[in-house]
């Protein structure tokens, strides 16, 4: 049996518990959905106003220079960078994930000419898996393979044709985590690239894409890096592959003069060139409030309480809401978990409607999937137990049976 | 001669001048420059600062429904489509010009198969030419044809063959503007389609795409329309068009239905199917702002005003500055241009740096161009007046030739 005592310890003994200062968090509210919104730190609030006030309202153009705008895509990429184990130079902020993923999946196409097969997941968030039909109506004779519908297991799917895979680190329903050295040199044993999707671990844990020998990745910076929402997303790519990086959204902003007007396109010399257009300001300058956050934050402590947050959620559902149905779908061992944790049932939809209305906001995936995110940097053992003990109150009365009735539309 | 007391007689009489309160401009400043970066609302600063700190920070994950975040593309596009003649439903505000740029001339071949030639203007911002190399790559055989290359005038280029024009409404450089009635109809008698690009026309002047029969148009929501920096960019497509529209950028917020997760892509029936990934939320919201001063303007007044605006400066500094080599790029006759007057001068960068300083803030392109923007909302007729006088002083005094000799590595 777990304690209020031990769970006072836990938070005691907490090296990160001050990060919690740097956020906004409403009175009373347990947020336990950064893994699809992350909260809004002072800094990204602060970076916001000024970029409105000042920068906009007040210096006008001269702030595409004098505040460096213009250079906003690299700089924070290379912040970012820290966070998902790229050299400087490897990344840069733009767009979205789906442009993003259009771009990384063109590029990989042209650095394996000949092969003529991409490999994806059916579970993957399906904004990659519909850019990848647009990908393949571009390029004739080119077959998307996905685990989970054409075999069980990537590894099956691969061969001398695959030319890239495109797989998550984080799996956004369960939070499985692959292991990305291993899964990596998999890839590169069949001659094709490997392609991180790393919307649901970037900020979840220390992500080293240069120490698992990655390809390409792109990424989301509005979960857990807590950019803001729709915040502009990331592109990386091993300095190896950046000379012959070729991508068919080249705007200005990818070209190597943009300011020289030059009437063809050339394509930046460095990552730059993964970039299109002109990015949105106010957005770009939340995520680097946001960043800023991140600067002193120890990944493997992070990592450490990540894992502790959702073991501690796991032990504590399963022993305060034993005999209601719920069922795990999220790997029991820390190691292969992100910072997400997943249970499955029937009532999923009314009971997380029911939870959230008694202040505690996870989310809900078709058809039955409660997903509950644990942010480390501004979460406590007390707020995993206050949660904890709010679904085993919920399951307890059979008030969130009400909303099934009401919302069946909605689930179906 | 014109006289302080005509200026000041044109400001008593403007009916628009209660516009400029809406708006946030450092005092002591004349700002020529909205052609590139619209100034700030009160609107679009409350607006950005209502997204961050109470959409954001209070309300998180449920601002997606609660405060519509979801719709915004929808919703931000409707009302745009007031100021360029679109009917509900034909607009949606998303991405970049340049992205834009892509989806638009993507669905424009696929409209039209069989013809494999799209014309566009030297003259036009570069990333418009840029993108097209893209698409260019992936379709064997396309061809570009470019005015003021290939020949000097568009309507030398057309013929069977051609799937589709993208033009500028408004030159970027001179201000010309072309009269888009006259022109889409010549693009259409030759069979192909005709894509405006309406980033120096929004916001300053009266559009009517459905009017002239336009196909598809893209424009730039951040110079004119104020909406802030690098905020998203529109696509219009003209009902007719839309439910045959294909674009390979096809993201999860382009789907008929987002939330359910199928595992394979079907198009939104609607404009929303020119949509692709997740939007910056604050930049969306800082356009909103911006449009919400637009919901009263009078854009017949707004033309009259921009073209006495811009006639003005031409003949204020073709009468202060006579003699000192300034030549006109823009059309004489008003009707001719849009809200923008450029002059060429050799000394031009270093005339424009030093106007700058002197609190007139206008632009320079190279080699030679100095553009001047006249943004009818924020602007008074005594603007216009001081910034000609201010100009007359620069080049009655020879402080600009030492900066000319101070930049020059900038300017070739």
């Amino acid at each position: 049996m777990i304690t209020l005592a031990d769970i006072a310890e836990l938070d005691r003994a907490d090296p990160l518990a001050a990060f919690r200062n740097e956020f906004v968090i409403p009175d009373g509210l347990i947020y336990l959905d950064g893994n699809s919104l992350g909260a809004a730190s002072r800094a990204a609030l602060a970076a916001v106003e000024k970029a409105s006030r000042e920068e906009w309202a007040n210096s006008l153009i001269a702030s595409w220079n004098d505040a460096g705008w213009f250079t906003l895509p690299s700089r924070l990429g290379d912040r970012l960078g820290r966070l998902i184990g790229a050299a400087a130079g490897e990344t840069v902020v733009c767009d979205t994930v789906s442009v993003n993923v259009f771009k990384v999946m063109e590029a990989a196409l042209a650095l394996r000419p000949g092969r003529n097969v991409i490999v994806a997941e059916a579970s993957s968030f399906p904004t990659d898996l519909y850019m990848l039909e647009g990908v393949r109506g571009r390029h004739p004779g080119l077959q998307i393979r996905l685990e989970g519908v054409d075999a069980p297991r990537i590894e099956d799917l691969l061969d001398a044709d695959v030319a890239a895979v495109l797989v998550n680190h984080v799996d956004y329903r369960t939070g499985a985590l692959r292991d990305m050295t291993a899964f990596t040199a998999r890839i590169h044993e069949a001659g094709a690239l490997a392609v991180w999707d790393l919307c649901h671990s970037a900020g979840a844990l220390a992500v080293d894409l240069n120490g698992a020998g990655a390809d390409l990745a792109v990424g989301c910076t509005y979960k857990y890096l807590n950019g803001g929402p729709g915040a502009p997303a990331f592109v990386f790519a091993a300095s190896r592959h950046i000379p012959h990086l070729k991508q068919p959204l080249t705007g200005w902003w990818a070209h190597a003069r943009p300011f020289a007007f030059d009437l063809g396109f050339e394509a930046d010399p460095g990552i730059r060139r993964m970039l299109c257009g002109t990015q949105p300001i106010l957005s770009m300058r939340g995520l680097e409030g946001a960043l800023s956050v991140w600067e002193t934050v120890d990944l493997a402590e992070l990592r450490r309480k990540s894992m502790a947050l959702t073991g501690l959620f796991i032990d504590l559902v399963e022993e305060k809401c034993a005999g209601h149905g719920l069922e795990l779908a999220s790997p029991r061992a820390a190691e292969a978990r992100g910072s997400q944790v997943s249970f499955l049932h029937e009532g999923g939809y009314a009971i997380m409607q029911e939870v959230i209305a008694r202040g505690v906001v996870g989310d809900f995936r078709r058809p039955n999937l409660m997903r509950f995110g644990f942010a480390p940097l501004y979460l406590s053992y007390r707020n995993i137990w206050d949660a904890a003990e709010t679904l085993r109150q919920v399951l307890a009365d059979d008030t969130w049976r009400a909303r099934q009735v009401e919302a069946g539309a909605l689930v179906t």
